[in-house]
């Protein structure tokens, strides 16, 4: 089958192909060109003709959390079926909304890899490709450390059998928890810190740590995690320290965003905030300025910066809201459009295998209406979306 | 929208329609006659022409267990989350099929309840409508006692409170198991029996029992149970009596058949049977002979017979597959097809509302290729399911 | 195989055959008549001649606890298993002693079942035929309470529940709990007992019932136990009931009758005895003066006697010691043969299976030097034991 | 008492003496010589003669599992009691078959050691001399960790504890995980395989873990483990060390050999396999490709190579047939024989004491019809063993 549409961006950050077009077959992108090229070498092959749309890679959310429910009111009726069902759900929705790979940097025990599971044995489907943490390692205390989705342990032994337990079900990446939202005082110490990372190493697992302010996330620098997550605070030094280092930044700006925007909604109308409310307010206007400030100067000095909705499943968002604020913030589109594909391959191990279209890769492709190089939201206008070759049927 | 196929079979367990239409609208049946009368009658409505296929209405397995796993070779990886998504994909298979409607007779505490609330949330698609009975009450070793699916208790205050259990969590029938494979020694005494009918009644529920041999059928037709599951044993005195009182029974021939039909063939292969086989072997070759002997007698006495495939979630059979043992045990299509539709509507206290053409009705059809009035096992070939008005997409 | 010797005790409390023998086939006895005639009708049959020896039909122990092991001075290290070996090694000391058959009346949960099972298996060997009730049934604070054979329990529905937890363990008799060692008053209600042996009797199982003093025997003879075990004080008229009622006694006598006399020796010799040994002696003082007044009466009046040594698995005593102390209290010997071979099978519903020497019985059999109708004590003296037909080998 | 046999065959992997005799006392061998020697020397002594047969030392199998069960079908019948037997039955059979000593490296807690305390007692007879771990040790998620016959445990406080529950339990060794079966990821860092080895020698036991590929086996080698299992990847430069550090190996070649050809059979006949066989299939062949690489190799620069079926307790396997494979990997049937009598002596701590044909030595003997040196499978045919200078009998 021969894919074609109007523009075809290839998802390195740089390259749009005008009439562009993909040989797909075995779930794989056998050729990339132009129609006319492909329809010659391929006579015969069946075209998809997009029209005038774009066609893009499948995108790459690099931080959700899909068995999250404890903002749903109804949260008494969550049995352990009704978590497995919501989380069902959501994966099955992104899929359809063009996110083909996803990470889940922390969930209930087993959740993630048990839809794995049914979805290799065909039990559900629709279910993209999940990479995932198992559960959150948190310090006792420490953030989410009351969660089902978090285990709460403290010193070397602990934290090394912490991460063999995530490993043992099925954890390609191991997620720890170092700050809490009100300061930046690091939960863990370095030396735990860096154990984490030893450990994880040792089972040739990746590390994601979650770290907001100062001096966490120099530990966590130290420590030489693999990514860090939100890093309202990371300054300059710092950023060129995660270039030496290949550290990833998952700057979850979209949560940050609405959540900032909604309370100042209800500020302007009401005049007033509950406490809660305004201990969130008090943290997120400074750490949507600081991202704000920051995110496009980190690009430029080189910093691998992706994606990440930190939506948990109540699907209210999505990766294409979470880069029209990187657009607002600065980065140019390809730019944008790259920390949702290609950079994400990167730190998944994934380079050349999804992210990209280009000969070689899995045929993971969002198709759009309108040119999301000239408007990022377009890519809220799905027309189509290709999973390993297969047409996704919402 | 009008439907119409050729034969438009009512479920009634005597009319077949020629050239027969139905007027569906908000997810009603809201009127019944011949194509050209109604197309007279509603003037441009949509109209669906099935051609020279069968209509009727939905199939109604009233004997299954959605969370049964055992037979599973890999059971080590069923989670409880991976149990929520074998019981999903069953449901959703038998939809297809063209039951729309079910009755659970025991599975996993929670399990049922949490499928209906999260197809209620829209969560998961494709769910049939489920009757369940949460989890089964068995008396201390007795039938299945030591299954997830079943709470093990004995004397009035137990079960009393087991009754309570089922229903905090969401049954509208309590089921009762009193009879294990190898002997019909009632498990529970006649008191405790009554007492579970007692309660059940008290909360307006309804009753299921598990009863295969006597004298254990006599309890159970003397504590007044609604429904008596497998009952191989019944003789036509406790028939006359089940008719009096008004007590149905759920043969579920189709497993006995196909059980003893595969031991049969390894019997004759291998010349031998391994000791667990050979008991199967010893139990079901006279349950089948007795239940070829009594079905259509017991039919024609007047006894409420309904199907139930009392498959477990392999997906391997089928209510088409029970009937079409009927059919082989004497009974005229028509009436069999009733076992299925509008006798379940009536145990079920939706009679007028499902398993049944008529004007009024939940728009619950089914089509198939064929005519299964002549042929049951047209029933296989199905064509189209609508469920409360809505085709279901495969 | 024709098997012959001197003289031929048949166990029936009567016959005994001059040069009589036994065709033994397929496990059973095929044919029976002095050596003579059976010689001439099996002509080229082996002919195994015992010469001046008995036989006898294998012996019955009607009250063992093959698992018991609380004297042993080394108790901390009877793990599970050690629980597990020490039972086979008494079991198979046993066989080898000419016990074929015995009923435990209580040990660990599963213990019993499990060493058939696994003797079914052929994992381990040399096991004779095992009766037994898993677990005995006591109420709280009763006899042998705390106790790892007991399961402690009060009330209809906990005891239903109790009786039924053991026919789920494979028990074949249920063993109820109800005097402890210094009163007569029953630990068990009368309603309580009727409960026991009624659930009992509906799974088609019989009763034993520990009880020694009044006025505990009389609720256990209203409520109708199949066997009185120990039953130190039973009256006359009691006596006369049992046998209108087909209960039978299973007295132990060598247990009291051993444990006195080393009390005695003990007193004799040191003048003293500790409390607990002067609790013990009180009790068994009269309890031997009351067997030694009773047991030749009951016999005579119909009471249909069994031997039971009682003996824990340390096995310093016999069946043999236990009918040498009936002889010593005034039964003849024949009669006493009885007590541990017909008498015994009646119980167990094994009549003309075990106990006898009759054609169609099971091989079962004991030769022992010398002659035990002039001594019962040759008894010891074992020659050979055969064990459906097979012959033990040490 | 003198035996005699045509061929005797030291066990030294060296030398063969034609009619030699020994002469038995106490259970030990006293004199070793030719017949006619020994017969004037010690006139008078009884001389079984075992003709044209050899003798050699009882045969040492240095790796089983007496408790395994978990092939078994029926497992759910698997008591205690059950697991007890079964093991029972496996090291009596062994004996039968030769085996005179035998390392359990793991089974369930208290296993291994009631079953030498039950054999000490009497209750059990027919026991080998047995060495054992008592349960393994292994990393959380590890190899084995969710078996009973695991404890699952990280960092040196808790790997401490761990050695110190073992050495109270009563074992000689220690057993430690370090690989699962898909990569050599050492599931234990270097720090915490050198804690395990610390602790066992402070208690002056000895060392074994299961490690199969690179890098885990470097890490052991440092660590210095008394014996690696299965080493699947040792390399060359690895065996060197292993002689230098007198670490001895134990292939345990004929698991991996069976289970191979097993599946080689069913893809050769079906076409297809499993997942799960495939991924066996995917790890046996090249470790068996390895093992006929290096075994002679390995053998002839000096690594103490030992027998170890591995067979978990189903009893179709043998050292026989270890040795078997040995013999077809390219070493001599001399040195194959010491593979299973002194070399395992030597790592036993018990050389000259077993595994020996020599004066002083224990009379554990092993006489087959035929000559192993000539045909290795000659040793399956077993015409008599003496353990502790008594003869089994079967």
């Amino acid at each position: 089958m021969i894919i074609t549409a109007k523009q075809m961006i290839l998802g390195d950050g740089a390259t749009v192909v005008q009439n562009g077009a993909l040989l797909i077959k075995d779930g794989l992108i056998k050729d990339v060109g132009n129609l006319a090229d492909l329809k010659a070498k391929y006579a015969g092959e069946e075209v998809v003709d997009h029209g005038d749309s774009s066609m893009l890679p499948g995108l790459i959310d690099m931080h959700v959390h899909i068995g999250a429910t404890q903002d749903r009111i109804d949260s008494e009726v969550y049995s352990r079926y009704m978590v497995g069902y919501n989380a069902l759900d959501f994966v099955q929705r992104a899929l359809i909304d063009g996110v083909t790979t996803m990470r889940d940097v922390s969930s209930a025990d087993g959740l993630c890899q048990s839809i794995i599971n049914a979805s290799k044995r065909g039990m559900v489907k629709g279910v993209p490709r999940i990479f995932h943490t198992n559960m959150a390692i948190s310090a006792t205390g420490g953030h989410t450390w009351s969660s089902e989705s978090s285990i709460e342990c403290d010193g070397e032994n602990e934290i090394r059998k912490a991460v063999r337990q995530q490993v043992r079900a099925g954890a390609e990446w191991i997620k720890i928890m170092t700050t809490h939202r009100t300061d930046g005082i690091s939960e863990y110490t370095q030396e735990e810190l860096n154990v984490a990372v030893d450990e994880t190493k040792r089972h040739l697992r990746k590390t994601a740590v979650h770290a907001t302010l100062q001096p966490a996330i120099e530990f966590c620098i130290n420590a030489g995690f693999d990514t860090i997550e939100h890093g309202t605070d990371i300054n300059e030094d710092q950023a060129r320290r995660m270039v030496e280092k290949g550290i990833t930044w998952v700057p979850t700006l979209l949560v940050h965003y609405v959540t900032f925007e909604r309370l100042q909604k209800i500020l302007d109308e009401c005049g007033e905030l509950t406490e809660r409310q305004w201990e969130t307010y008090n943290l997120y206007k400074p750490s949507n300025e600081s991202f704000r400030k920051n995110l496009k100067k980190y690009a430029d000095i080189g910093v691998n910066i992706v994606t990440g909705t930190d939506m948990i499943a109540d699907g209210t968002a999505s990766v294409a809201d979470e880069m029209a604020v990187m657009v607002e913030y600065g980065m140019d589109t390809l730019s944008v459009i790259a920390t949702g594909t290609s950079n994400c391959a990167k730190v998944l191990d994934m380079e050349g295998q999804i992210g990209l279209l280009a000969k070689g890769a899995i045929a993971d492709i969002l198709v759009v209406n309108g040119n999301p190089v000239e408007d990022i939201k377009a890519l809220k206008n799905v027309e189509a979306v290709y999973f390993g070759g297969e047409r996704v049927c919402r």
